[in-house]
């Protein structure tokens, strides 16, 4: 027994957490890894939630605790993984999110001309697993399911996978969202395997049936919320206007890490090509951004300093959420308030005025859905499980529209 | 009815917390208050405690919501409290904390001489008294308990006041500290006030002694904890590094706003004289001090640069916890390796090795113990009213000497 | 100040609950109400969830407090509400279950003949007021809907009444059904008054879909459980059995109350007509039924001994659920074999085989839905309030069919 | 996979609990242990904490997981369990309790005649183990402290027990005293093997300082609470009332298997000479008491009568707890009021004046304290490992001496 190699994280969402995995030790080291202490899970939500501020890092040890738990209780049901399935997809999910860079959303709309982070992950852990000597390899093939057991990278990544099953629980427990509230224990009481796939014991329909619900809760209540989209466009927009100035030939302040992405438009192609450009990226983080927000505060250009300004004292941009996009003529009034009103300049206006659609596809994959294991042996899509009307009706994409704008307006 | 004027904030440790007093929105709304969001309750604790994240916006938000859960108590025991005094103390405790700045220990040490927050507390509700035109005159005296109702003060500062009673559920919910959790309702409902004087009911002496127990547990599980201290000691020497180097002549990178403070010493009197520098001090959050951190790692001083990849990587300094003082033979034969085998200047040793006492002392005021109401009418301490002997042994002060150093001298 | 008259109920589910009004101590210490100690809430739900031993003394005491909360949140938005009325509807809703005796479905289905709960909850009531002169007199008026201001009725008795948002949050916490959990105090806070009728603010319309949702879970995971669904005909039959037997002039033994109704076919009438059988059913408790079950499980009649020894050794009948009634050839099939393996005769077989509908309906009250306050100041039902297709589909009443018989026969 | 074999039991307190092991089966669906179901865990607690119903057989299951969870860490650590063992420690803790008659303690006192519920446990087992063919010889071995490995037996009791470890979480969530919640998995994580001892690793002390605070505040709060006191001398007097009349010749009604008690002197040997008399036994629960408590209610003697409605209308003896014996004057004070304006007889008042003393002894072990491995490799007892004053002041045995009377003496 050697105690001293195990760690035990306190999580206030799933307990205890006991790490034992040596090489699980070396990528929670690893500077890739830490850096997510410095990103937040949910960008500006804690604008709304306040208690908000939980880091991806938390989330990825949480993920993989849960699915840990999982492969436990599938190998207590009768399914084989060995030792080395295990640590493997352990990692897969430890380093799921490692590609994100703070405030995915308006960095992936600026400065990183549409770069994913799923790409960007794929890219670090290919890092990691050359400094590691192709320890990574089978974390890797899970993560792009490449591996022959396909149920151990739905554990990673599918409709019942462990990213959701923490984020959800993770997201409601600090922001106090009661409704997004999941058994979480009770989902992964009632996985099972059947020929290689993950699929869900009949008995926990309603379990399931209850979690797609949450985060159908937790979307509109949360991720979608009014407040965050609004300062998630103040935030892109003062992004624009600095990287605009920048390219313009100004010399606008920031940390040095932002100033190198400000200064130049990066493409996917760029980061195969230049490995600096990557050792660049994982020194970006959520502090780069604020403090530069400080500093532009401050910068002789009315729109980045107003923009910044309205970031430090939360007196965010006016949105207006609708159910049919929003008609020029609306947006054509304000337009010509601001000029005549507002005293800004007619070339400025793209800054201020934002509109767009948000909806709830990005969180309910189409892929395949949610089997469940019949008490006739069979296999069926839990819309057909269930003889309930519900899960249908969950499945729609809802598509809200918003228009967002100063406040002084009105 | 209106509710358009009310405000539901969402805390995950207290529930719903209305807002409807316009006098607290235009404080909740100020610069001053806001910037709270970027502050940090617990520091550093979150590289022991990765949920630990929760910032002193929110403990000062939910300290005034249990506050006024408390006088709603006292007015439902037959104890008149007018909706001036109502607000008043409302108010007083939702600034208590506004001259927090970043990391204060650190800071204390260092850039503010021993500027205490108290001190700086007091100066920016003055400033705010003032833009608000004395709006905050019973507020103000109230906190400075030279308002006649002392059990206004009380519960605003004492021993069993309720910025103890949020910060110690709040601390205990982000960490998941368990033993740190404490009845909150409870202790609310048996305080009652006696003769001005704020008491608990004999009934309730249990509850006063768990939450007694609890602080105790979270101050050495939590405030106390050894790498927490060993972060504030790295913290503390980097910025330490920085200001002697900035005031040896270098020109050390840092966000504008921490140059300000790095480049000079800054005293008591300074504030009072100088309302520039409060001004430059109500800007510096969190932010400044991470922004900074990720620029020393580059800068080209071998000492700095070290402390500064230190927090990044969580690489910390190791730390010995003792309850005799270090003995000098030991620091010696320290310094000795960092030169010898460290390759380290005699000079820098300082910033290098760490000694020194943390105690409870500071959780463990003295002045006057909590009085219960006995059922026969008079009022006695907790330590007399309680026949169990751990109360006494509760109050001990208890010391702890620690000796931190870098990890590769062993 | 007089801290001896108010009480502290501790409340695993709300926390601290305080009792002042003196009125409510009487009706709190009164022998109609303490009796609800010894009945439970969910019969014989504990066969399926074992926590779940929560008494309707209990849930009464917790519905008043909710109701209490409803009405500060009222107060607080502007609505008056006299001491009186506040008095009345809190005594309303502690008195609502009153007329419960021990298993209700089970005993209205046999020696009651149909005299439903509500109408013995009025009687009960009457007799109380006859013996407080009087005192009950509005808390009758609004239990009845005869109040002038409909929206205390609503409290007491609507779509979204304090005795649902009690019922649901006690149930799920017993049972620890999570995905019957409620934000509780949520939808207190999002409560207002509209023309003197209860409505919800616009805001929380996703906190009412929730709400509803829980329901629908608990009612199929809980309420109509299939093993409390077998254990419910288990005891009916055991019941009619031993009353059958009674009144074929055999002597029964039971404990005394419970005699005295299995030896007379009691109507509605008869209550009203004979104060004495009143008297009788507020003696009857879960304690009678039980003890009667252990005395009837050494009786001389096969079928009331075997009924008995079932419920004692939880060893229930066989219960299948479809969504279609069950063929009459499948009961004739199972009736063949219970006499010819079972060595049943041919007159018990009623006592042994059940089938039936179970439906949420009883959940689904018709009348009228929730009212939503919408944000241009109109209401509408929270079906066309949301712009979510979920609602209505929860609204659908489903239906199940249950067959159940005796395990042996397969 | 037989997904059909194992069975998820829904714990409020612990989870979900999943059951797999067939002999495990064949214990819970036995008589002896399905009766658990009807003997509540804490008596007559639910008069001060109305959601203390909560059952032996809920508790049995609840130690059960926890020492099998226990188990699970032990093997992570390295300590080598075979399965056998697995399951025997598993069924032992199970069956720990099931010598637990209805309301021991009054029990032990009247009737049963100082026959404990340990020896009883014993005598069960063995019961079992005979049906069982010996399936049981382990478990008891265990169970008896005669197995080799002594530390399987100190998880089935000694200082850190899965028998406290449920009790005390559970009684906590019931009664809704949240001063005696303990971080349970936490304790679970840091227990480790030595020497096959059970000890516990360093860096748990402070968490089995809390659980050592927690079990005390329960005890002062819930175990030992002055009304729970007043009750159990009320229903203790009872029952030695009811039977001294039939001892006495009278015929008293009361539950037949109750009955059977109250007509005899039961000790020690008869359970051994006397199969029937176990038989017996079994049978005996809560339900005979409180249904015997009714009928006796309506018997024509004084005192029965008035001691059953006691019970019923929860208006219990007047108990004073002192720090002193109570003086003999007092006493006799009393005795002279009940007997001149009570009407009471002389010879009656020994049923209705009780004095005696109550302590934490029973929760205060003598025997081995809790061991602790040092961070040397030694091992220490906690008193010693912690060097914190307070875990000799919380080993201290308090004493408190009650006086209980009815209440109309005053």
């Amino acid at each position: 027994m050697n105690l001293k190699r195990s760690k035990l994280i306190i999580d206030p969402v799933h307990g205890f957490i006991t790490l034992r995995d040596p090489l699980i030790f070396q990528v929670l080291n690893h500077r890739f890894f830490q850096r997510l202490r410095r990103i937040k899970q949910l960008g500006l939500t804690d604008f709304v939630y306040p208690g908000a501020h939980h880091t991806r890092f938390h989330h990825a040890i949480g993920a993989m605790h849960l699915t840990q738990r999982a492969m436990d209780t599938l190998r207590e049901k009768g399914t084989l993984i060995s030792d080395t399935e295990y640590q493997a997809a352990s990692v897969a999910i430890l380093l799921h999110d490692i590609g994100h860079g703070p405030f995915s959303h308006a960095l992936e709309r600026t400065i990183l001309h549409g770069v994913s982070h799923e790409y960007l992950s794929e890219i670090l852990m290919d890092c990691l697993n050359k400094e590691l000597d192709g320890a990574l390899d089978l974390a890797i093939a899970i993560f792009k399911d490449q591996y022959e057991r396909p149920f151990l990278h739905q554990l990673v990544s599918g409709q019942l996978d462990m990213d959701r099953l923490d984020y959800l629980q993770r997201d409601a427990f600090f922001t106090g969202v009661t409704e997004g509230k999941i058994g979480g224990d009770r989902i992964i009481k009632i996985l099972c395997v059947h020929n290689d796939m993950l699929t869900a014991e009949y008995r926990g329909i309603y379990s399931i049936e209850h979690f797609l619900n949450a985060r159908r809760m937790m979307y509109w209540q949360v991720y979608l919320h009014k407040t965050t989209v609004s300062a998630e466009q103040v935030l892109t927009q003062a992004i624009r206007r600095a990287r605009d100035l920048v390219q313009d030939g100004l010399d606008v302040p920031a940390t040095p890490i932002f100033k190198t992405f400000l200064s130049q438009d990066v493409a996917l192609d760029d980061f195969y090509k230049n490995p600096e450009l990557v050792k660049a990226f994982v020194k970006l983080d959520d502090f780069d951004i604020w403090a530069s927000l400080k500093i532009w505060e401050d910068y002789p250009d009315k729109v980045l300093s107003m923009l910044s300004e309205m970031m430090l004292t939360r007196n965010l941009f006016r949105t207006e959420l609708a159910n049919e996009p929003h008609r020029l003529e609306s947006i054509m009034a304000i337009r010509e308030r601001l000029v005549n009103e507002g005293g800004f300049e007619e070339q400025d206006l793209d800054y201020l005025i934002n509109s767009g659609e948000i909806s709830n596809a990005a969180y309910i994959s189409s892929g395949k859905g949610i089997q469940v294991l019949m008490p006739d042996g069979g296999v069926a899509d839990i819309a057909v499980a269930s003889d309930l009307p519900n899960i249908k009706t969950m499945t729609q994409i809802v598509k809200k529209y918003y228009l967002s704008y100063p406040k002084f307006v009105f």
